[in-house]
């Protein structure tokens, strides 16, 4: 039996997210449903796709992946479902599955709007009850993707910035913060192999290959476990300790003795 | 199999919540159990009835909830099930449960005390482990309900504050506050047919259908996804916004016009 | 089927502990898997691993504990498989098992390791993916503990600090602090059953049987639902209210009339 995965910003206080769960064992009783995460910063379509990408291709073909984080539920936004890579997604089309549309070659997504299963009675606040749960549960049933509704073939994408390469080296920057308070950057792990250290703005921090090789609250840098550079900080919080947020510098120096290169 | 649910405030930092399942899991190998929060405000009774009442009838008939927010273990106040719309019920005695009784003509409830299943050795602080979970998981198993103890007609009730009708309209007031910040009135949506404002306190809000149809950060009032009134703003909290809280006065005016009402 | 329970520090926000169950659900599909915690203390070994002791001999035999509380990750730090109790323990080598393994007399542990299971090329940052979400699902899966990896006689363990008696009485310390800032000492339950009163530093309290003994707000010492010596207060935080931290003293006084003990 396939499982369905939960991640939303709904919070776990109020029983939204569980409502959801209620529809999905309504309409498939005894399915499977993981609990991901319910504590996404509101809002935050951004982050949850990046979340979104670090499991979706772990669980098995034919999970389904809902993920509602959805500041426009009740405008004109569309839902939709997409098949992809064997699995399904099912979310708000406000880009939150782009970075796994960008990484696929293959998809084909639906809008959520088959009157056979969506009453235009739902709510216009309440999407992950009425509209994404229901979905989930049939596609997890067998429910053929095209009868939830018209074929999307313009998916909202939001591209992440990509990695310049210029003389001093290869500029990316910060892309999201972790739980950990470590950076991760949208520079990929590959490009660290010949670098002795990477500048966080005008900060020179050392490669490493883990956490343990450098002293308790001192800085570092490493391919991290999704193929990405991190700048972490060990036992501490690279994000409290470093300053580092979402869109810092980060420069992978293409010589050793490289100066600050931020410094204007 | 029927599935149980779980609503505490009890953290899941102390593996307080993984005892409970345990218990579970081992009286009913297998049993599928559904986590719905476990981050209520400690002793808060009131907010965790109003969470429940937004799930319990969404899960298919034979659910087993389990609630348990429990400011008064150990002290005399009862331990009881309650079977009502083919679901069942699992909580204190201490008015959790009473705003799906109050919303239901039918229903049995009983002390969970059978010497049968219940130890006198019992802690005397822990009953969402020693008397909570094996009651759940004895139903969800189809043990009869009045095997778990002897009948209660009288369990704890509490009434929330009910809207009032006068000449300038129908004033009620705010009676929860959701992870969002949305104001969550007594107010039936239905009163909000006609009515272009309503007022929180002094303050006019428009009434809209959805929260797209005003800008980011303004305020608006429409008939959420349980049927209420509920006071809100795009993108943001209305509770901090607009500084709103439980107990807080709200009117739907009887006419177009109408000055602020609470000034005094 | 047995299930599988996970205890970590890795938050909910970044779809880590979503990778991890994937991982399990793909070695094992349809395994029950259930969440205990994500939000311990970022690498609070001992307070995990009290937690763990709370649960773990409440799930049916066949159970498998996987607990990720690991700053060590990437370095030499052993990864560990446990059988006792007729359980399973998965975790890193870093003590986090010991309260278990120092009250049960048989156990065999062995690494994580197995080239079978373990592919050289796992991160060195996200062992609880790549080495303990597999070792877990094998486990469940029936694998033979000793094919996982070589066995290890010498786990890492840690003692907790035992009480001490003297002529004025039983000393002991504050050993943890839960959710709701209840203070846990080492100090058995047994201990109180003659006493009147506990010192928390030079604090009396008095002993009851539990929390409805005593007046809201109000400070009281029982023992609890594992049997230890606990220090609360009524409705409210003795971490807050009593100022009470892991390390403070307390004192069981050998006879009634003891003066503060701690006054130097």
């Amino acid at each position: 039996m396939p499982c369905i995965t939960l991640l939303t910003d709904f919070g776990t206080r109020d029983g939204y997210v569980g409502a959801m769960k209620g529809v999905m064992a309504t309409i498939f009783p005894g399915v499977d449903i993981h609990d991901v995460g319910h504590d996404l910063r509101q809002g935050d379509v951004r982050g949850a796709g990046q979340a979104l990408a670090r499991y979706w291709d772990r669980y098995p073909p034919g999970t389904v992946h809902v993920a509602v984080i959805d500041p426009g539920v009740g405008t004109e936004r569309r839902a939709i479902a997409v098949e992809v890579g064997q699995r399904f997604l099912v979310a708000p089309d406000n880009g939150l599955v782009s970075p796994i549309l960008e990484s696929e070659a293959d998809w084909r997504a639906v809008t959520l709007e088959s009157p056979e299963f969506f009453s235009p009675a739902r709510s216009a606040t309440f999407h992950g009850r009425d509209i994404f749960a229901p979905a989930a549960a049939l596609l997890a049933r067998d429910v053929e993707l095209l009868r939830l509704g018209s074929e999307v073939l313009d998916p909202v994408l939001r591209k992440e910035s990509q990695p310049e390469h210029g003389p001093e080296g290869v500029r990316g920057e910060v892309i999201g913060v972790d739980h950990f308070g470590n950076l991760i950057t949208n520079l990929p792990g590959s490009e660290l192999r010949r670098a002795l250290e990477v500048f966080l703005g005008n900060r020179a921090v050392p490669v490493v290959r883990t956490y343990g090789e450098v002293e308790p609250l001192h800085p570092l840098a490493l391919e991290n476990s999704y193929g990405r550079v991190e700048v972490a900080v060990r036992d501490g919080s690279a994000a409290e300790l470093l300053g580092g947020e979402v869109g810092a510098p980060v420069l992978i120096p293409a010589r050793r003795g490289t100066k600050p290169p931020f410094s204007g």
